[in-house]
């Protein structure tokens, strides 16, 4: 296979993480396709040259049209702000390119349905960027789930807690208006708990919710007044899931101290897992086994026991960071655009994640009903 | 004054912390009344003249209304099975004695009820067994959420597990049965979670919840067959406060690993308290304040800054332990009796926590619909 | 046996915790001896008759003398400033007391020799105020070991640090002069930690050592000057152990945030323990068995399986306290009174406690010379 | 400046992160010089050339002369085994090369003091593979002593383990052989705490060790028969400071459970930072100011204000992991060669490493004897 050409719509905190594991992910992984930089967008043009430079693109452009027709280019990578993503990601699937988009897929439900009917249509590989999935930590807690080591799942537990509008004196932005950013919290942060609890608990049947904004209003940056918050500063729901496990999950993004909280815990018939994101090489677990004086929840440290932990550092506990997750994240859609199979989580599956979040709003929106999910 | 007696019903784990509570609160308080211990009552006899002696008792009774009846028993302590409560707590306040009762008040909220008015009629002190309400941390805690130093709460988080029942092959007790024991989790566990929920966020306006029976049903110790599990082994709820905060609480007797897990974290417009019961002796501390590069969650150690801590060790980090907080619960009672002031958490107070877990199994009943509170 | 007789000396600290222990021994464990609190000794005497009131003591006296002359007292608890020791001790050793003395001994290792040939001579039950030793997580440490659960043990560390001396302004006060404190945070801190590494490691054959003055002087409180310190604020040793283990301990009475650290980690060829005073309540396991991807430290939760503890609680998780281990250390003297056997840690084993001290002192009083123990 | 040529020889672990970084390190920092990954060196040639063509390099050879030879690279990277370092490194300096030299040095200390001479002689840029230095934890850790955060400093302790030499059953290997391998966890693991110690403390004056061979033989992995382990599994030392500071240091192999632990902490007469690698996005800081009972260890998690995090991630707690640490690295020996100054730690930095755990050693060897630093 020749090298796939690279097209990165986006030089944000996602564009360069994007970037960087591209750049990485074969030195890393060794089994994986080359990859070409072959084209970075962003407006304005010199500041696309500019990282293009920086990022080690061949060339720059300031139209992201430019990527998708370009015949060299066999991925697009798309970090733009999330009301963008349904355009780009659409166009690029229709013009036969690979997609890897960030999350969340869209602004609105009925956006992400016309991505996921895109995708389906294009027959091309699609991956979202639910990196946290992708944390060997994670993988270890669902082979271990998988494999009953901690017997039935019965209840579920997560909270997802950042403090970047915890402040009331911060200025009002985009991100406080519906029509710009669609939800708050859930689209923000709420999804990557939605994927994690998912994954290790599989899919959810009915919820119930509520939702709060926490600050009303937020000061006019520019001194002239005060303009409403319209999306949700916290959310939180009670799930059943289709196994019969019930469980709950909570969103903040006013939460102060908590920078990059994501913490879930599996209860199960023989056992406990728990997980924090701001730990994120340590595993905990708990097992009825052995003698009871000796019981305790072990902190697991990841290593090369935890596939692909070992492609980075052959000695457990020195720890990977947040970027090598994305590494790990660009390897399975190298490998599954070189296997002729699904990435997980593609486009399907991540729609799953936002009937969810959507769903919580909606119950949160009419007080609390129950909402059944597909 | 002269000694106050105390007649204690029950030997079990709480009437051990009682008459503990009772034999050091004076010794380590200095001002609290001298308390004479008149009466242990359980049945049959020998077992409480056996404990009489153990305990410190000048003398038993296996009939718990000859304590009632005793004019030499100023104060009677209940901690014998939930569903004796009501008669044994109405009887002695009608007796005109002070009554100290464990924790949930009844079995169903009606009974709660009439405990509540017996006491309102009769006058006495009463107390109910809240003790993590009396935790030096807890109550540091209040102070700093009273005195604003988190600024205004908006969001209010906990959990509460233990893993007594988990195991999928226990045998069936009475515990699982409605009318013996009334609530499941919520009753055991719970009740607790809620008393701190309500200290530091203050009244539930309104709620939805689902509860789970994770067990349906269990072998019969004798082997002849199994029985149902007829109360629920998880209970979640998602609450709204009367002061416009929003908030989520989790109960779970089938929780592998944890063993007194209680944990609760307030949010606040300038910060965040979070608690850990497992290590009571802690307060997680953050607020908004000097360098951001300094800023993280400070571990405060309870010590002599945080009343009644002193009292026990006047040193930091020494760490109190359970049966210090049924000390502190004591000291509380008997201040309030020397004082003619309410204690608290008194009948009136619990009676709202009763409504807050009986609401929760309500709204679970139902589906989630959503319960308001008086 | 009729109740055995308490004469306490001292109300400080010390004083209370032993009064609260001899309150609750009985009442917790059922089966020691009944005890008597006879006779509490202080200066004024109005002092020694306020908390003799305050404890439950029958009488009281400010004459120490008369509490060892007392025929109706069976057990002297010393519990005075550590230059008294030795004199009260032996004289109440002679009269035929069984004595319950804190620690260290005594200021010097002259006077702590003498106290314990006294013992020997006198043929009465001895107990030195090591409480953590008595702490079920040490316990169960102690078992685990033991039983060979981390096979041979190769190296041990500990640290013990406070801050009580960390402040530089702190005003000058006794505890910097030799003459009337003895040794510094060796004589405070460092003899408990040696008791922890003794009991999981064994007797120590040499060691080299430095200590440290961190404050040469400090204010006079009255304004008029500085005084020196005279006695080290840190101190730390490197240590062989009989069994051919090596370690190293550290101890510090000027470690800003630790309020009562006293760390230990055993390591063995099978496995690694580790123990936290601040966290008393948990024990720290990791043993090489199981699948690798499951490995790692266990936080045992203390509970019933860990003896004592379901004497004060049969719950796990709950926690003891500080006050607990005294309560443990009583029983241990009860029992060992009872059964004709001698208590541990008694002068003959405390006595190899301050023979380690007084080595480590000697040793960086040296320049940091291998000293031999006997 | 034109791309600066990079030599590689080495492509284990630590050959591995040299590639990765120099692959990340414009992407990331933007304004560090651009490189050239030139040419890789392996024996077998195969070897050699299938990482060069997973690590991204243009050219691969078996013969590191070649490297040292080739006008095309500018900066060589040295990840062989240590007894190779120094005639590498010499050899590169003489050809005109920057070099990056995994640690430690050499195994002789006389190695390392002609390294040192080399890179004087040559006046190359030289930079030896400290990484943990470059840790933003520590990076800050830095700052706050040196702007005095925690007053003098006055104590310093430091543990550094792994259990890759723990288990008795495992083969005895080269590691174990001091021809081959020179020291043992002092080489290992040692010179990184060393390293950290240093960078805040100072310079040590003088120190007195231990040192213990815990595991005396181990099988030969043909089964023929048992072989002597020849150099230390554990060493634990004694420190004083140049600024009077004392402070002890332990490293181990043989320690089960811990993987990559590197503990230090730093008393100051205001206060102590402490840190843990294993969790390196961690850092601890008291401080001794504010109300007392809101005094606590903060637990500040990096992120922005802790540069050069923010190059890597925007947003706080997000965790770098080891692999970045080696990209800072990287951008530290680059800015050196733009900037023409010294790098740090460079071979004449990293000698002083040396000396220590040689003096360190060499104490061990002298039953503990005082070994004074030059």
């Amino acid at each position: 296979m020749t090298a796939l050409g690279i097209g990165l719509i986006g030089t944000g905190f996602m564009g360069k993480t994007h970037a960087l594991a591209f750049r990485s992910v074969r030195a890393v992984m060794g089994d994986v396709p080359e990859v070409r930089l072959e084209c970075l967008c962003d407006t304005p043009a010199d500041k696309a040259a500019r990282f293009a430079a920086q990022f080690g693109f061949v060339r720059a452009t300031a139209d992201w049209r430019e990527i998708v027709a370009d015949p060299a280019i066999d991925i697009v990578s798309i970090t733009t702000p999330n009301n963008l993503h349904a355009e780009m990601a659409i166009a690029a699937l229709q013009a036969g390119k690979h997609v890897w988009c960030e999350k969340p897929m869209a602004l609105t439900l009925a956006d992400a349905e016309r991505m996921e009917a895109a995708a389906r249509a294009a027959g091309r590989i699609t991956l979202v960027g639910y990196n946290y999935l992708h944390n060997p930590a994670i993988l270890h807690a669902k082979r271990l789930v998988g494999a009953g080591r901690i017997g039935r799942v019965v209840h579920v537990r997560g909270w997802v807690d950042e403090d970047y509008q915890a402040d009331p004196d911060l200025p009002w932005t985009w991100r406080a208006r519906l029509a710009d950013a669609g939800l708050g919290a859930l689209g923000d942060l709420g999804c990557h708990l939605v994927s994690l609890v998912l994954a290790l608990a599989g899919p959810i049947e009915s919820l119930i919710a509520d939702t709060q904004i926490v600050h009303a209003d937020r000061p006019l940056a520019d001194g002239s007044g005060r303009a409403a918050v319209e999306n949700e500063d916290t959310a939180t729901a009670i799930l059943r899931f289709a196994n019969g496990a019930q469980g709950s999950i909570s969103a903040s993004r006013s939460a102060w101290g908590r920078k990059n909280r994501l913490d879930v815990e599996v209860h199960g018939t023989k056992g406990m897992i728990a997980f924090a994101q701001e730990r994120m090489n340590e595993l905990q677990l708990y097992v009825n086994e052995g003698p009871k004086a000796e019981q305790g929840f072990r902190t697991i440290l990841t290593g090369p026991e935890h596939a692909p932990y070992g492609r980075f550092v052959p000695a457990p506990g020195h720890q990977l960071g947040f970027l090598d997750l994305k590494t790990i994240e660009a390897a399975e859609l190298l490998r599954a655009i070189a296997g002729g199979r699904v990435a997980h989580p593609g486009f399907a599956h991540a729609l799953g994640i936002e009937r969810v979040i959507h769903a919580i709003a909606q119950s949160g929106a009419e007080g609390g009903r129950r909402v059944t999910l597909g």
